[in-house]
């Protein structure tokens, strides 16, 4: 058995203790975890630094510097994260559905966990603490794959995590980690599907993608979001010009930023100008299509193909001119990752086809994209945005980390 | 582009259209299939008798031959199956949960075709029929990919179907059909991520490892069943052995058939001679255990390991002696294929363990794993049985084949 593979058949084991924990013990292990992560932060800030310093050594840039750093607030803030997971209604044992059928079968369509759940995931150490409350709740045990440069953090975090599960009775593995972090290791977790009934790839749109390319075990693409905002020639200019500036700057590093936006040849005229006032103050670069670089002027950069194809997560938007509610959709549906999509319209109708007709986990009338967040729609905490189609589209929260069981009671029934 | 991605891009493209197509656009268009398909049997029998011709001069066996043979009955039953689908509720446009949030945000969450689905599939080809069904009325274009040994069966089938689509105003290329049967197109279908939003393999284990093994485009896993049956100490010996004989011997070339009997020693030498008896009318092989062999006498063969881990699909049986609850609850969870466990029992608390504790799609208590199934369920039609955890478990009918999406009608809000 490679090491890998142990951490599976540990996980394995431990979630079978697991998914038959009371709701009061799992929670009663995750209050343990949240004060412990407060109780020992000068251990996790400690070893954080470690991974600072290499950071620094290595000319990790600031952005990337300033995602790895912890604080004391910031470990408060992740320990209060896991606390408000364990106030969250309990996800498994739910009855679905129940049927009853003419030879008196009862057949009830109950929710359990998953399993054994893998997340790869980048830099940030939050994820790590995050992730695994998450898991816990929904009665899955978890391996953590966390990236390099966030070694000593994770490894800390992780650690004071295990010791909790243990003061509250329940299995340390629950909660594994792999300290290996070689590709080597994330393709071996990739082929696991012995003890992995689930990945999660939370990362950059190359961690994703190759995931979903290379791994055997059923995997949940999250994240990558090319979003638009279309405005309709029916659409208050303001409102679409508050709207277009919100989805692009209020945080642009974000999957649910957009990165494209689409308007009406009918209104562009009058809402090009406008809009560019809001987005001067952030200074957004704009990569104009032909026809609205001729109504922006001298500041518009010509948009290249690729362009509509990127999510910039940065100040920079793609901004193109169609001629309407069709080459919108179909833009859209072309060009998007599927993730959130929004006009600004007046019209009822245009509303009601864009929802419809426009092919992702979200998509809004007259709203920023921004909104695409498990608090924002009051699920509570999540655990990424899916992106596809099976299983969970949209903000994943704990329920998205539950499969059903039919159970069947009967009394002697031969078919 | 290859032949395939064309066929991609052609289901898509049909698929836009179907995702927005009325419920009585849908069900119109399956009663012409129906229709057809009945009308023009003597065409499809034709065909059919190609395919076995050809299979006979390659030495099928009978058993394979059946499966393969059509009939006007069995043309008949599945237009019949096909006017059933068409009866169902629609399973599209469905509200699943609505949310009203503090700032004004109406977020309803709802029920959407998947997309484009693959099938890869084996032999029968009343298959063709029943799958296409299925996908056209959850809003779904469909890709099939069946053997070479069906082949001028399925294209009439197929045919038939596209020309009744045309007729009722949808596109014919909601059913797309692969006319090479080579393993290099079911390579190419499994790297095909940008038109598929899931591949379903149906047929025997080697062919759904492969799909599993190899696809990119998520895969729902279906069909293999190694099912048991645990006679706990407590069991009623006449309805243990009922529903022993029922699991294994009503049609056991079946996912959902039994392949291993456990039983519990406290009652093992009581029970094994009365459902030795049931299973003799079958001429049940026995493959058993030291501890069962000495009880069942000159009629066992001794079991080797393979045979806990082995879908028979045959008049065979493992049987093995087990201490206890505890004992079955683990063989199953190590050698089961989590598709359907049953426990047969007095005990209430046995029962709940068994039913909480064994890891499966469906667990029964004193009632025939033969049950699972979508019609068993009250589910309707079925295009398979999942026994993995994402997306969908246990008997997947139209309603499994459906994703979400989040629809957000706001006036205005930014975050």
């Amino acid at each position: 058995m490679t090491k890998i593979e142990m951490l599976g058949l540990a996980a394995k084991t431990a979630s079978r203790r697991l998914s038959l924990a009371s709701p009061e013990t799992k929670n009663k292990a995750l209050t343990e975890i949240a004060d412990a992560l407060e109780r020992e932060s000068d251990r996790i800030l400690c070893e954080n630094k470690k991974d600072l310093d290499a950071a620094k050594e290595n000319g990790m840039s600031s952005a990337m510097l300033d995602r790895l750093t912890l604080t004391e607030a910031r470990i408060k803030s992740f320990a209060e994260g896991v606390r408000q997971v364990a106030r969250l209604p309990d996800p498994v044992d739910r009855l679905i559905e129940r049927i009853e059928r003419p030879n008196g079968l009862i057949i009830e369509k109950i929710a359990v966990p998953l399993g054994v759940i893998g997340i790869i995931y980048e830099s940030r150490p939050n994820v790590t603490a995050d992730a695994a409350a998450i898991c816990l709740k929904s009665g899955n045990a978890v391996i953590l794959r966390g990236g390099s440069e966030a070694i000593h953090s994770n490894y800390a975090i992780v650690n004071i995590m295990r010791a909790a599960l243990e003061n509250s009775g329940l299995p340390a593995d629950c909660v594994c980690f792999v300290e290996d972090t070689s590709r080597e290791s994330a393709r071996e977790l990739m082929s696991l599907t012995q003890y992995l009934d689930v990945l999660i790839p939370r990362g950059g749109a190359g961690l994703i993608e190759a995931v979903v390319q290379n791994s055997k075990v059923p995997v949940i693409k999250t994240g990558v979001g090319i979003c638009h905002v279309y405005v309709d020639e029916s659409a208050d200019i303001q409102m679409a010009a508050r709207i277009t500036s919100n989805a692009k700057c209020s945080r642009p590093s974000v999957c649910n930023a957009a990165e494209c936006l689409l308007v009406s040849e009918a209104i562009a005229e009058r809402f090009l100008p406008a809009v560019k006032k809001l987005l001067d103050e952030y200074n957004v670069e704009l990569r104009c299509c032909e026809r609205s670089a001729q109504i922006i002027g001298a500041d518009a950069i010509p948009a290249v193909d690729e362009d509509y194809d990127t999510e910039f997560l940065d100040y920079i938007l793609a901004v193109r001119v169609v001629s309407g509610l069709d080459e919108a959709i179909e833009f859209i549906n072309q060009h998007g990752s599927g993730h959130s999509e929004a006009i600004v319209t007046a019209s009822d109708k245009a509303a009601e086809r864009f929802l419809k007709e426009v092919d992702a986990a979200a998509v809004y009338v007259n709203a920023s994209t921004r909104f695409t967040d498990g608090g924002e729609f009051g699920l509570g905490a999540e655990i990424g945005i899916s992106t596809q189609k099976l299983h969970a589209r949209g903000p994943m929260g704990i329920r998205e980390l539950t499969s059903t069981k039919f159970m069947v009671r009967g009394s002697g029934q031969t078919r």
